[in-house]
């Protein structure tokens, strides 16, 4: 049976990769000024630099297929810890960029989350 | 310039994988009833479950070789986010497994944490 917190950490990550893929500078709306972002070892905090970080990265276009998600209760924020690995896919490239990612979402109302910490790095085999 | 968060984030890691590789099950003291372990998609909970799935994985001896680390705050709960990339040696295997592991520490006293959270993964290229 999958359990609540499955459901939501998917929800999550599907809208979050939905959004990155298909109208970027929306991811905005995920953060608050407290919320860091370190991207291949980049750290970044606050709404405005990261969706500015995110915006430039370079390629347009681009699609995350998800392989696991693993989520978890974050006990003492009454959030969730969600860890993704997956694969993206530049277009006019046959190799796949293998990555992991991780967010901490942070509850502002009940069933509503911020990202107050994300963690982004390709995996290199 | 390294921030503190930082030299945390790699003391702990470096502790840790110490630890396993050297004396598996003294990793307990990490963990308290509260904490939560997903391993290759299987969830468990609180510090005898998780020594028990860590003590008993099909190897003995093994060599964790860190790549990366990225430390965060967790603004919240006074604790630390730890998100580390390496690879996993096992004896007689020329093949390195290529992993992904996140940590949600939490503090108890000023400078003392425990493992709230943990997920690992292996990469598949």
């Amino acid at each position: 049976m999958e359990e609540e917190i499955d459901l939501v950490g998917k929800a999550f990550a599907d809208h979050y990769y939905h959004i990155f893929d298909n109208d970027r500078p929306a991811l905005s709306a995920l953060y608050k000024p407290s919320s860091m972002l370190t991207f291949e070892g980049q750290k970044i905090q606050g709404v405005e630099d990261i969706t500015a970080k995110l915006t430039s990265l370079p390629f347009d276009k681009c699609r995350h297929v998800i392989s696991t998600i693993d989520s978890q209760p974050s006990t003492f924020t009454g959030g969730i810890v969600v860890f993704v690995s997956g694969s993206l896919q530049l277009p006019g490239e046959d190799h796949h960029l293998q990555y992991s990612q991780m967010f901490h979402l942070v509850s502002v109302l009940e069933g509503n989350f911020f990202v107050q910490n994300e963690i982004f790095r390709l995996n290199y085999g």
